[in-house]
């Protein structure tokens, strides 16, 4: 019965397949699509879209909140309807056409893209497509299981295609908060001073007349792929909750901490998972993606409270969470992406910011995106939002990747999305570095001394003493050798191969 | 008569020399002193503690709002007495020392040096010397050309010294607002919606019994020596006027644009300088430094208001601002450098921020801090706080150095400080690209067709075509080229040589 889903009755007639809907899309245009991180995004008509880009010849940008689910990134690049694509994704047919330059991708905090959506630096967009559990009376629609840039879109597109997800409840209703910022000169304060305070509307508002066309679906959310925690991100886990432990012992923290986020992934998943077996209490989250640990944590008696932009489970999470949602909703709120990651809110708040780094350099810059400097991953999504802005920036990596191929500390990272700057700590399973109010020769030092796998400690550690000796400066690089053991890498499918070089030239 | 400046007379008591004051200063202490750009550093106790220090063996970590007068940085590193100096410099002397690993420098966001304070990640204060033109009746103290750091220096120090500069006149005071975010978890918005917006108090609280000595001095600021405007800082200015007319044009700014920021240095100051031959009107200022052109563009009509944390003037500039002091007072404040650099205030208000780059690459990033990736020049000072918060960022720089010998532009810098995601357009006096929505890919065309000099076209335009041929990737490097300028600069004293070596090796 979608007719309960869809309360203006004068939408009934607008009601169609997502062909028909599909079609409200043309060449050149640009759409812009719920979905945060495989949550929430619509289903139905992209497939349909992808469907009919395989026997005709158009091409779209597309906007999303961040990364896919149900492979529609994999199948939209694959019928080549992509021309552009922004601010994020993380699917791997994609990547490789953007690798290849075929598809032109827009990278960006995920804070920014509906502020410049709204400035009509970007855009404008033509078409909208947003899952939604109903279409209340008013118009106004409730996502689903993200918010990302939804609200945003639906407002400023010409024309908006809703997606009505049966397979979940419209029990959802009340768990988001729509809150957009004034516009600019006369913008006041975002009126959020706790993770749990609800500053906006529960449904995003919509006059019923901009909507082109309804979509019923019944396809669920992809669940999320990552790996259980295991002995290397344990350990990870551990450095960080002695460190906090330190942090409480001399009075910089109390012992529910700050408030925290918890970057995408399986690494930023285990270190929160971590937190069970702390002290910690009434912890309470303000992050972007929730995934499985907000809700290991909300069991085991320790979170309080969680503010994100999506939920992204594993399968037999969201089963269970879905099956007994009243347990949770009112500790949980999903907002749009801007204000999730909001400068002024992470900043008012203080938050504790824990993200993935591929690699990091002795002196603390983070790379986040780019493998040996050149392709591209997933994008900086909302690491740069968090890490400028957090009382405290944790980035968290294990020492090695590929069989202990590459070390993901380095002299000089390939590409930099994060400056010495926006760097507290780094942990690997190896240890902790606290970079917090050192000059960077002294950063290199304790990153050595503390992060490094022990297979790489002699080729950082002799590149360091020689750039020092020979180079000097604030920040010793030796130019042709800082990007060395990527190159050793690409030559030889081996970092330690510097090592092997160098000690084959001492004899 | 500075009994007149001393309103509470228990203080009089209280009044030492210079001498006597910096006996207060120990060995291993930490002190934290008023001043931010060459304006309102206390100057008479620093002098007396560099003296000592010529004498006796001790070592202090000196923080500051910013760089110094009075050769301060410079007469206190030649007299062996920074052990650690943060958050910014400007000086040669002290850069010498820096770079040779002497003086350990933390070059930070201007706005974080006093949250990790309060937080207590850095720190305690042990001394603050602050330069004042007045104590209140009620102990508090009316900063003089600078705010800074000077407030929570002052509040959180365990003594506080304070110079009364008696070359200042009291009518100052007004000029200053002095809010301090409250603490976490219960911090509030700021209440600044508005460039004009006073959200504090007119001088710094503090409890009378906590001034261990009181100072007087007739030292004056030393003057701005900032270049003036010049036919490429001219060309500069040209493209950024041009470019923001056809926004306006656009409708995506007014004719008052939005509240400007600009860097400090000569090529900002000429920017900004270049305002005055537009038909823009009514501009606001939300800036950090307040150079010449602020009161160039006052004196034109052009400007109605500028908020600062600092005053640094020619000396012309100076006299004649101080002589008709009532002219432009009620259309300034100075505020804590924490306040005017606030990412919840920049983010709000919608800034267009110019800040100058030492170099910049063809996807983006931009280097403010090290020369040849290794050397530090000044810091990255509030550059940061500005760019990834700002409506609009701006990175200026003359696309050559040292008679040409040095290339702005190039394929990969050398350190970066600001990422691709954080700068909107690059402008040289070779033209302006706009960056805004593109891929990385798109960006190298676009800087390359507009803003890199003759000299170095080709060179650059080689390496774009060999790392997109033989590389790809979203972001194309060849590793062992990408510093291939840098080091020809090295080794041969100009970056051209990357050009003639490949010229010779094709014949
Ligand atoms: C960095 C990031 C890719 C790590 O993801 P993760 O799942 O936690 O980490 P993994 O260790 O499983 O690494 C993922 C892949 O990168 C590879 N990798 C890790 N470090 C690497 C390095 N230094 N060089 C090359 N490849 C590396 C791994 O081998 C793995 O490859 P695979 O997919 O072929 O197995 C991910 O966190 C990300 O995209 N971050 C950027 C965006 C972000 O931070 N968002 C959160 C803000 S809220
Ligand atoms: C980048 C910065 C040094 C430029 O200063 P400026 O006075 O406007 O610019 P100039 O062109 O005069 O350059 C200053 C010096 O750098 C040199 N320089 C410029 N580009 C260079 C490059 N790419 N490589 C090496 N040296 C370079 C110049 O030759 C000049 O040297 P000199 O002092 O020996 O004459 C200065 O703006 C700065 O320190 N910025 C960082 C902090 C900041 O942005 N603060 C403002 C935030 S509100």
């Amino acid at each position: 019965m979608y007719q309960d889903r869809i309360k203006p009755r004068s939408l009934w007639a607008k009601v169609v397949t997502p062909e028909e809907a599909a079609l409200h899309i043309k060449d050149g245009m640009t759409v812009g699509m719920s979905g945060f991180t495989r949550a929430g995004e619509a289903k139905a008509v992209p497939m349909a879209l992808a469907e009919r880009g395989r026997r005709e010849n158009f091409k779209i940008s597309l906007l999303t909140g961040a990364s896919l689910g149900n492979d529609l990134d994999k199948t939209l690049a694959e019928a080549n309807v992509l021309a552009r694509r922004m601010p994020f994704q993380a699917d791997p047919a994609l990547r490789k056409r953007i690798n290849a330059g075929e598809v032109m991708f827009v990278d960006q905090h995920l804070s920014e893209t509906v502020e410049m959506i709204r400035s009509r630096q970007l855009g404008p967009i033509d078409v909208a497509i947003i899952e939604a559990v109903m279409i209340k009376e008013d118009g106004s629609i409730v996502p689903t299981t993200s918010v990302g840039n939804s609200a945003t879109f639906a407002m400023l597109a010409e024309k908006v295609i809703v997606e009505i997800n049966m397979t979940l409840s419209p029990d959802l209703e009340g768990m988001h908060d729509i809150y957009i910022p004034t516009r600019r000169p006369f913008r006041g304060p975002i009126p959020i001073t706790n993770p749990r305070d609800r500053a906006g509307m529960p449904s995003i508002p919509l006059d019923p007349s901009r909507i082109a066309a309804v979509v019923i679906s019944a396809k669920q959310d992809s669940c999320s792929n990552i790996a259980p925690p295991d002995d290397e991100t344990k350990a990870i886990a551990r450095h960080l909750s002695d460190f906090l432990g330190n942090e409480v012992a001399k009075a910089r923290l109390s012992t529910s901490l700050a408030p925290l986020q918890a970057g995408i992934g399986s690494i930023a998943n285990a270190v929160m998972h971590g937190f069970i077996d702390t002290d910690f209490h009434d912890l309470t989250m303000y992050s972007e993606v929730l995934q499985d640990s907000t809700f290991d944590l909300f069991d085991a008696g320790k979170l309080t409270f969680a503010s994100g932009s999506s939920l992204t489970l594993s399968q037999e999470r969201n089963a269970q969470v879905f099956a007994d949602f009243s347990r949770y909703k009112n500790r949980l709120v999903l907002r749009p992406q801007e204000i999730s990651n909001h400068p002024e809110v992470i900043r008012r708040l203080g938050l504790i910011a824990i993200n993935t780094a591929l690699e990091a350099d002795i002196y603390g810059n983070v790379n986040s995106t780019h493998v040996m400097g050149s392709q591209m991953m997933n994008g900086i999504g909302g690491s740069g939002d968090f890490a400028r802005n957090a009382y405290l920036s944790v980035f968290v990596t294990k020492s090695t990747a590929k069989d202990g191929r590459i070390s993901s500390i380095v002299p000089f990272v390939s590409h930099v999305d994060h400056c010495e700057h926006d760097v507290d700590l780094i942990i690997t399973e190896q240890g902790l570095a606290d970079l917090r109010g050192l000059a960077p020769r002294e950063r290199a030092k304790t990153v050595l001394a503390n992060c490094i796998h022990p297979d790489y400690r002699d080729i950082i550690g002799d590149y360091m003493r020689d750039a020092e000796r020979t180079v000097g400066g604030q920040t010793p690089h030796i130019l042709e050798r800082a990007f060395e053991m990527h190159m050793a890498y690409r030559d030889h499918g081996d970092m330690r191969q510097v090592g092997l070089d160098r000690a084959a030239a001492a004899e």
